[in-house]
């Protein structure tokens, strides 16, 4: 999974909490994330695509979410920014080698790729089940009061 | 994931095969499976540093299950060829930037980290759920009636 996956969550999460009506530069979400500004951008124009957040042009502009916060899951954004392929590739190797039979024959999907395929369904299940919503609930209680502290000023000093 | 965790479970699966006291070379495996030899050769490697397979010397050596059919997983196989580590990589980003305080303030994991973890245990759970004896009932309804046959013709013939 690229780095791209964990930059677009915490991104979404800070874009969680602008005012109405306001939106952060990428340059201002790399600085807040002390990641490269030109590989961030790319994760936000994955983003965008997926319409999980707009850009918006002009002098205030930059970037917000594009739905609510409950609409937005841990899965939407791993599949915007690294794509929805599984991990588990079937390259169908039971159809080579001495044992092979015609094409045709190969009807149920091989019990292999199934198995495989039923876990990844487990991991996705699982994103899918953590909305950007959920996450702010969980984040309150790891951030430390500090950083937030730090990070609301930052917030105003920028936004104003 | 590497394709060597499809090779590497499609192995097993003939390995769990053999009658008692008999073994496949590596040669033989890469044969039935129809991919490059010195590749399935590193992936058999692996599963036997991880005491799945066995490696038995001379004339009618190669490979067999080190283990009875239940107690190898797919989420053994997959450890053993591709390493244990996580998909998402947390970089601690959130340590970075204007929000940043002192290394000793942020005791508990972020939660996005925890979220992501969440899903993998789910694909790790799944994974350990199946086993090679499981794998074998479910295939022996995929696999064309007469691929099996040439496969157990082709059998008969190597351990001949």
């Amino acid at each position: 999974m690229s780095e791209g996956v964990e930059w677009g969550i915490h991104c979404c999460t800070v874009l969680a909490l602008l005012p109405p009506d306001t939106a952060l530069p990428a340059a201002r979400l790399a600085e807040f994330h002390g990641v490269p500004a030109p590989y961030l951008a790319k994760s936000l124009q994955a983003l965008t695509r997926a319409a999980i957040t707009e850009s918006l042009p002009g002098r205030h502009g930059g970037y917000r979410l594009a739905r609510p916060l409950d609409r937005i899951t841990l899965l939407d954004i791993v599949e915007a920014v690294d794509g929805g392929q599984p991990a588990f590739t079937c390259t169908e190797i039971r159809r080579r080698g001495p044992a092979r039979v015609p094409a045709r024959q190969y009807t149920p999907r091989c019990a292999i790729a199934v198995a495989m395929a039923r876990a990844e369904e487990a991991w996705r299940r699982e994103l899918a089940a953590t909305s950007i919503a959920d996450l702010l609930i969980t984040l309150s209680t790891t951030v430390p009061p500090d950083a937030a502290a730090k990070g609301a000023a930052w917030f105003q000093e920028v936004l104003a």
